[in-house]
């Protein structure tokens, strides 16, 4: 890998295992490293409008470099546009410019385009190659890796979609230094949480190092951004189809995040930062329970606020209202929520709890 | 099984593999089956106009008695609405239902519903549980048969879809008696390929016995079904994905027939009547590369004909525009086509041939 301090993490799933390159700039690398694997001939670009501005050229050209012969779909920004419409639109290009089933689709954007560009790559001639290139911190650490792809449907988000596994991730840091900062620090909600839920060496190393994260310091980012590769992988592989719920301890602070991205319309908070709110609640409620002590959440909070994040619940938010958006959550069982409590810092438990039960605890 | 002479055939894919049930009076074992495989509650019940007349009260009567609450969708009869148009209006009755992740999904109908249903089901929620009820002979010897699964695009047939296994097959011979008997004798041709491939008694009995199938006799039909089902599996398990090229055997005869079908707009032939066609061309292709003697060719071409098939290219088809309706097939691997050549009743290879060598031996 070209970056000096690029790190290499493998997500191990048999015949389907691949590895997230993190290091910076690393955008070079998808052509050469497909042509490695033994793909050519056309392939697919997906992006958003904002980033291929910034970075379909230099892609397409390394793509092109190494023997491609990229078509370059760009999608509006923005989560709306992560529909059947859109799909659509990528089937469409793709189809029209003579893909065959050893052309390789490659996602360049954030959450959304990975999505839409996953889920087009699993169901084109049923199943094509796939590189992820997730150029947001939380595509990066979280939805880049694992294989979930799919659309929003009008009663509700990612209800459509299929797994399928990339032949390998890129995660360039440098890409950061680009994205709107609203958007870097929302990211930063999921590393935390990775903190949380498995790792208190990385909750202390946020912690020790948030200002160099703020500051995008390369070598900060790439150790941060592969150690919760690190654990996103080892999630994924104990639970790759999310059947055994091994992946539900992700949910950490989702429960009440969901409820309130849906109960504002997905309008007033970006995901990391209704996470943010969700992961004090959640911590919160996990001391009313008695799984934690008064320091977790302090400590959890605090962290959030010096990176900028949003810990309160909006006080127009009614608890009936938070707990009605909760039943929505289609991880539900029954009438109950597997709520998952933080017992210290780098621990957590799933706690079966109803919604009145959650609310009454914040 | 209720079935005096039913048949139990597996398709052994590991955890995937699941039971193809062949029998009479079948359609009511579906509620208990899957009862049985532990579902409950919601489930969708995805057929066309014409099967849902005769066959759907039958089969969500049975859903319900077994504690289901199925939700019916009727896709209108014929090909052109196996799209992304119908498969959205899945998507919004389902969802609407309010389907979960243990939601099965059942196909009540030929080729179309299964495809359809099969894609819904592999895509809805990351895949929920789908059986599937094939109601035409085609699709019990064949696409009910192996995970496949898709829709058509404005370029070309099953250029979307996904592999997604159901939990059983059940054919129940018994509606085959209201299928129309174009179709029935379409299905023949398949039944008859499995022969040429891979079962000269198969071949002989079919032969032996053309007229009870013909006259639908339930024992005869079941030994068949179940015979062709069995060979279907076999392929389908040494090649789950179509990426080891097992699965290519079952391509003999749809070289000229997939070409002949698209330069006929899908309108003149069913698909079974076209691949017949194709069967006594590809016949006469191995005759004269040398794999097969003159017998062998008269018998295909005898005993397609007391079925009632057609046998011979129409003679408005210029050889010119067949060659290049063979372009068009998605298989092709550069300018070559991966042509199947039968060496003896049971036994074929494959033979690498380019369009204009196919032609100029037909």
């Amino acid at each position: 890998m070209p970056a000096p301090h690029g790190e290499e993490v493998v997500v191990p799933l048999g015949p389907r295992s691949y590895p997230v390159l993190v290091g910076e700039e690393m955008l070079p690398v998808v052509g050469p490293r497909l042509a490695a694997a033994g793909f050519h001939g056309r392939c697919g670009l997906v992006t958003s409008e904002r980033v291929g501005r910034l970075y379909g050229e230099t892609t397409a050209s390394a793509l092109r470099a190494s023997g491609f012969e990229p078509t370059v779909v760009e999608i509006p920004d923005g989560e709306e546009h992560k529909n059947l419409a859109w799909l659509a639109v990528i089937y469409d290009r793709l189809l029209e410019a003579g893909i065959d089933r050893r052309s390789p689709v490659v996602a360049l954007g954030g959450g959304v385009v990975g999505d839409l560009a996953g889920f087009a790559a699993g169901t084109l001639l049923r199943g094509l190659p796939l590189v992820q290139v997730p150029t947001t911190l939380l595509a990066q650490v979280d939805a880049g890796i694992g294989g979930k792809t799919g659309v929003n449907h009008a009663l509700g988000k990612n209800l459509i979609g299929v797994f399928h596994q990339p032949e390998f991730v890129v995660a360039d840091v440098g890409v950061l230094r680009t994205l709107p900062r609203r958007e870097l620090v929302a990211g930063l909600a999921e590393v935390i949480k990775y903190g949380v839920i498995m790792d208190e060496t990385l909750f202390d190393d946020v912690e020790a190092h948030l200002d160099d994260l703020l500051a995008l310091h390369g070598e900060v980012l790439v150790r941060v951004v592969a150690t919760c590769a690190r654990h996103k992988a080892a999630v994924v592989a104990a639970d790759e189809r999310e059947e055994r719920g091994g992946r539900a301890v992700l949910n950490f602070g989702h429960t009440v995040g969901h409820a309130l991205e849906a109960l504002t319309e997905y309008r007033q908070f970006l995901h990391g930062e209704a996470v943010a709110i969700g992961m004090v609640a959640a911590a919160r409620v996990s001391r009313a329970l008695g799984c934690c002590d008064a320091s977790t959440v302090a400590r959890i909070e605090h962290v959030l606020t010096r990176a900028g994040l949003p810990t309160a619940l909006p006080s127009d938010i009614a608890p009936e209202a938070l707990a009605l958006g909760m039943q929505a959550d289609k991880k539900r069982t029954g009438g109950r929520i597997r709520f998952v409590a933080v017992e210290a810092i780098g621990r957590v438990r799933l706690v079966e709890l109803t919604p009145g039960e959650i609310v009454s605890r914040l």
